[in-house]
């Protein structure tokens, strides 16, 4: 076997011994070196209590958790994305992750772009939405800054129906797009006749139905409800979703009989949901930054409200300073793929989906949901480890979302950036992979870190507030 | 406080060693002794391999459990019980557990009857319905022998409906009623107006409208499949059926919404069976009779296919001798009561239930189910120590039930009598609780362990096959 990356250099199989920060030897497998991983971390040091302007960083964490906690995102309505979406205008379109211009977009990005322009009707094909794109005249911003999230690719165009939460505690609110299934789907970068079909049925036909079954439940659906039952069913509401689409099925299905009103359409809306055990993550998401927003501007907060990648970049946000991206190029997913499909046709991570490890389930919720071993490798050992390890970086644990294997102890919650800097503990992410090239869709799913450099660029930056 | 039980004899608390059989120390628990459990097992006794006629008892177990795990028990239809179980007649009442006459029965028990009496209008109010229960006009037999199971006090009479379960691979049939939910209902011995006034809705909108769609759907639903799915959802199939009514109602809406007239009584339907999440109790039961039942009669097989309690008495068959019941008196039950009532309230153990875990899941399935602490008490950890233990008395693991948390482990399968006469450790069961008066209804949940008498007596006359 040919040595690669760093055992090129020494023309032969390496065998190390790491001691202490595991993403230095986890680096080093991604190199196919053997690697003895030693656990030991340096005496921690004293831990940051107050910016130099003496503002109790305790104190304001303290309020950042607990606005999170107390935040009850509640699924109100639907709209299009143009009409509802505030700021929005016929020429913008939002993206995953931090920003980025059309020229470093990577594969899925513009892939999506172009389809996201075709459906539109801006771009009468893939190649002229490609010309259209790199002219100037689109306004690409991050869903991040219009309240919205989007996985993957996380395009959200003019037109595009979306989900209307609103965080009933503060009064803000959060909007994704309907998830379109897993394969050859806009967010994983494919485009073509049977995406646009898919996507005028979504507005045409799934849309409306939903919409007026929502907008006819009184008080709306309880997200954060759904959410920690379906924590107690073997989701983590990122990656697994099969109890979360099944327990928002329970609660949208009377509404649905009730107001559509060809019975036909009903149960194929009903048939499109439940044909797709993801569909509940486009909801999981947006109560996500639903919960996160409110944290947003508390001075002195060291928490983190954003987590987030376009597919080239991965960027964060901490709570005491919400205009301010600190970025790390992407990482690379390790997974296990599709037929057909290996590692070299990944593009590195992307989406906004991390909203749900930032606010507390997801990956940091793998204990909950041994099954997803299956989706995204690893063993249910791994799943509660990796549970464990990341209670050693969250200020707290959550008091609505409760992990029954962990006996019923809440997620932990709250990514602090101090306590990363001190442990060299990053935060576990689980995630959908990708296909690199524009135009071909998802091709795995699987596990990885948040890259360290922008948890201590922040970091560096509160030491100087 | 007063000593109770064997302390009472001493006058004081007793605090006690227990070396080996742990039912011992449950029994001392269970009068309030402070135990110490050492796990001492004596050597094992060699195992009794083949029978005095020389039948191969191996052999033979193998080809029980392989009849068991090859079952496909698929949802077809309904009926009503006097049309579609075979034997049925107008004076029959059908009764969970093995066989009792109307003087032996437990107070649930005879509520239920004198409430299904009245339900069949045979009877104008209860007191006229025992009198009649009484006069020997009414033939009792177990649901066992009719192919049939029925939760708590078991009952089915003529007029109620049922769902038809068919095992693909061996043709053979299930029959059980429809789950009417917890509180007061017939099941739990409950009767009165209201108990009636739900029968009947059940009987007159709720059947008609499953029968319909389940009728439409080609090939039925795949039960076997549910459970397995429910297993890597948080559920155990006997006392937590969240996820697995979720999937049934995933699999049924779109042929209710296509099949139901009225698309109100459609969403009265849907709001029914999500009202109450141990409605695929009810099908996960003759699931587990229509996969156990051909494995019955296979000569020299020490496999129990049936276990069952009527709530006076706890009864077992094995597979080497299908037409003998070994009986010993019903346990009691260590659980979570409804507010307002205490264990003197509670009947003992009672129900056809433990088809669950005669079939591998149930309380033998606790390890995927953490959440179901909350339910029938104990801790997480317990339920994983259940499932662990009671791979010791099993022959086999299932092929198609598995659990994540146990690293996709197949569930314990094929209750060998043998290994509980070697081991002493007997069966954990999970079990609702009824109220010990007739009319009253449910009163708690809780867990223990079936009586050793039954499988003690059962492996004497295996001896001497």
């Amino acid at each position: 076997m040919a040595e690669k990356g760093i055992q090129a250099l020494f023309g032969k199989p390496l065998h190390v011994v790491n001691v202490g920060l595991r993403s230095f030897a986890e680096s080093l497998e991604d190199q196919d070196v053997s690697v003895v991983q030693v656990d030991w971390k340096p005496p921690r040091a004293p831990r940051l209590l107050f910016t130099k302007k003496g503002v109790d960083i305790e104190a304001a964490n303290t309020e950042a958790v607990s606005r999170i906690m107390q935040g009850r995102p509640v699924l109100i309505g639907m709209g299009i994305a143009r009409e509802v979406i505030p700021g929005f205008h016929d020429r913008l379109i939002l993206h995953a992750g931090p920003p980025i211009t059309w020229d470093r977009m990577c594969g899925p990005q513009r892939g999506a772009v172009m389809g996201a322009l075709v459906y539109e009707g801006l771009a009468k094909d893939e190649q002229e939405a490609a010309e259209l794109a790199a002219s100037g005249e689109i306004e690409f911003a991050p869903c991040h800054h219009y309240h919205a999230v989007g996985p993957m690719a996380g395009i959200i165009s003019p037109s595009m129906p979306v989900f209307i939460v609103k965080n009933e505690t503060f009064g803000n609110y959060a909007y994704a797009t309907q998830n379109e299934g897993l394969g050859r789907v806009l967010r994983y970068g494919a485009y073509g006749p049977d995406v646009y079909e898919r996507l005028r049925w979504m507005e045409e036909v799934l849309y409306p139905t939903l919409k007026a079954a929502i907008e006819s439940i009184e008080g709306g659906i309880d997200l954060r409800a759904l959410i920690s039952q379906a924590l107690h069913m073997g989701d983590e509401c990122h990656n697994r979703n099969r109890a979360g689409t099944s327990l928002f099925l329970r609660a949208i299905t009377p509404a649905i009989i009730r107001t559509c009103p060809d019975k036909e359409r009903a149960a194929q809306v009903f048939e499109f949901i439940d044909g797709n055990d993801h569909f509940f993550l486009n909801l999981s998401m947006p109560a996500g930054k639903a919960m996160t927003e409110p944290a947003e501007g508390i001075e002195g907060s060291t928490i983190v409200t954003v987590m987030a990648r376009n597919g080239t970049d991965f960027g964060i946000k901490v709570a005491g300073m919400p205009d301010r991206w600190f970025v790390a190029p992407a990482g690379k997913v390790k997974g296990l793929y599709l037929p057909g499909f290996t590692e070299e046709d990944a593009n590195p991570d992307i989406g906004d989906s991390t909203i749900t490890e930032t606010a507390g389930f997801g990956g940091f919720a793998m204990a909950a949901a041994p099954a997803i071993a299956k989706f995204v490798g690893g063993t249910p050992q791994d799943a509660i480890e990796a549970t464990l390890e990341m209670y050693e970086i969250c200020y707290t644990e959550h008091e609505h979302f409760t992990i029954p294997a962990l006996n019923f102890r809440g997620t932990p919650l709250g990514i602090d950036v101090r306590r990363i800097a001190e442990t060299g503990i990053l935060p576990r992410l689980n995630t959908g992979i990708a296909h690199k090239e524009p135009g071909i869709g998802m091709v795995g799913a699987g596990v990885l870190r948040a890259p360290e450099k922008c948890f201590m660029d922040a970091f560096k930056a509160i030491q100087e507030w």
